[in-house]
């Protein structure tokens, strides 16, 4: 029943969701916080945090909820996740992400997309994001091999931290990053700082599979491919 | 022993305390935010967010918790409560929702009803009705299928985010939105955009509940019907 | 094992930690809120919510985590704890909110017990604190009687939505109010309305209670004895 | 498969997280806040409690989640971890705490290390820790025999109720205390005030411990050893 096109449709239409609430909250945000920049970031917390909560629990059965290609990556390598099936998911994640920018952008009555000018470069940043999708793929291993119902409140409270603790805001997320840039608010990225970006996500993800690996490899490696399906599957 | 006069009161009591915090803390942030927008607005959703998660623990074991006649239709087409059950179900919701502006504009020493000025129309506003409802139903789908001791904590979380994300701060519901027109408050709308309000909701429920009979299609028709009832009924 | 000493032991510490959490967290909130109440209240929510869950937590398997008169009140009139026993429990809950407020106190540098100014008169204060003992009483047994689990976060969700939808900031408990009525703080109430606050709240929880054993008569007296005893008493 | 050098490097890696998180969070909540201290510690607090949900359910299973050495020593004084694997524990907790710190700063693009010049001394102080690190230790020992799935969750709010209710912001954590006198921001603590909060700390944990001896002995003494190991071990 769980055939690729609807696992492939939930991971599009969950980072779509996810998306909007990062991009829109950002908006909202900003626009209300009458220049107090702190107030307007705990708005778009909060606003993210839940969102994945109520979004992982949502799609999780159906697809695994990933909404993230470091993710989907570190899951192929763990083999929770079919190599063939990736290009899949990771399109429709990237699809999803452009969608959901646009969507947010329109119920703000901004045009479908614009090139953000916003500036994060250098070293700290980058470093930010390795830290930032290290510390979510710790969190998804961590839990996912012996309590797979608490992946949804511990990704959305990790997120809801990882904003506050990284210099970047932790965006953790190859997808969310290729669609922020496309968005000129809050929440953009200038699109020059992307591919550092993503290869800091991606470098942090694989990190800590690695990591978790050795760390708690407590089922062998044939149930943990079952388990994974399980856990990132079924919740 | 769930009798249809037990399930009506308790929609009736759970919408009379939704729009009681709805509209309460909305007044209650306004006041004591000292003009920051964002800052009542933030308060208003915290309040929202976690009576939500309350009130369906509450009475979900009752009634389901629908508190909203979206909801409330799109069980009935999926066969989760009888249509011959739908108006008193919708009845309850709206009588509720009155009581609970009434009663709340009481605690503030208010009158107790006055239609509300603030305009909220235009197709963005729209836009965000239907995007709000649309996740709304499917966060509810998502999780009652599968996971359904999470819906609760999954609506809360996702009114938490949609207050943000969306630019009319998710109604998602059409006795809510029929309550918060008799209340000239922050949390008020202008009773000439309500019906753009509900139509919007109405769609945006149902088409993710046409969405949904693909996406999640887990149960047999039969069992689906067994499943919401104990879903939205028992939890 | 679960002696009647501890678990009135038990109700003096949680109630004692309670109102360390509601008149603390108001001194600190006031104190670097820079004049912005609804900041302060916004700590002092989040705070009373979140201590709430985690004393709920703590206490609930010893004594049934009541903290509160009018719930020990509701609980004797369904026969889930002794009448003989409730003046016990009332007495630890009260001086336990008392040493709550000394020890409160001293963290913060002020003397041990000051009288409270902090006027809370009026018909719309006391239908406040008649609403929200009314909603506590049936987020307890709307939970207990059926996903007593829930119980921790349904109370703590709900006081953190009444703090903002009530214009009492939702007391809600005789032991508690009375313990702030001696703290000259942001959380304090005038001793000249502590009595009307009281008496609302014990009509509140009563009303509650009465309609409940009409709503969500789901078991048989000597079960709900039992059922009240394992969920109020074991979680 | 639960070797020591596994356990010891989840509390190494935990307990760096936790530092980032409350370091990290504290300069980002600063720098934003435009001088509102109750919102940057509005920031610190949310940011810190949602860490430790998420870190605690990540690492739970791998070393009990510790991250703390008085939580350590007393788990040991109830037999929950044997006192030759202490030193160990504590050494990664601190060594952990350290690296967080450092991590925390390079990210926000301060040197790796600066003694911190703020100011937490005096009796109310101490008072704060000896309270804070008691009810923590209440909350993991009243949670973690009866209901060990909680204790994540109620560690989580504890914390962020703590930092409100207590007059220190309530560290109740010798190793996070080390760490944060070595972070010249918004979290750090002074050397020399060091001693004293990690004495009352110990203090307030140990008495917690002696208390809940008596209060919640459900379990023989053998049971409680493995119960132990199972909450704090596998949750």
């Amino acid at each position: 029943m769980k055939t690729l096109s609807r696992r492939v449709a939930a991971e599009f239409l969950g980072t779509m969701f996810l998306v909007m609430a990062v991009v829109g909250s950002g908006i909202m945000g900003e626009r209300l916080a009458g220049g107090n920049i702190a107030i307007a970031l705990l708005a778009n917390t909060i606003a993210t945090g839940a969102a994945l909560v109520a979004l992982i629990l949502t799609f999780g059965p159906i697809s695994g909820a990933h909404f993230n290609p470091a993710v989907t990556v570190a899951d192929a390598i763990e083999r929770g996740i079919a190599w063939r099936e990736v290009p899949g998911f990771v399109f429709a994640q990237c699809a999803g992400g452009l969608a959901g920018t646009g969507v947010a952008h329109r119920m703000f009555e901004l045009p479908w997309y614009s090139l953000s000018t916003h500036i994060r470069s250098g070293s700290a940043q980058v470093l930010s994001e390795f830290v930032a999708a290290f510390g979510l793929m710790s969190v998804i291993w961590g839990c996912s091999r012996l309590r797979s119902t608490a992946v949804p409140f511990a990704v959305g409270c990790y997120i809801t931290a990882a904003y506050w603790f990284t210099a970047s805001t932790s965006f953790a997320n190859p997808a969310v990053t290729l669609a922020r840039c496309l968005s000129n608010t809050f929440s953009g990225i200038r699109p020059a700082d992307v591919l550092p970006f993503i290869l800091a996500q991606l470098a942090g993800a694989i990190t800590a599979t690695l990591l978790f690996r050795w760390l708690s490899p407590n089922l062998p490696a044939k149930d943990v491919l079952v388990s994974h399906g399980s856990v990132l599957g079924k919740g």
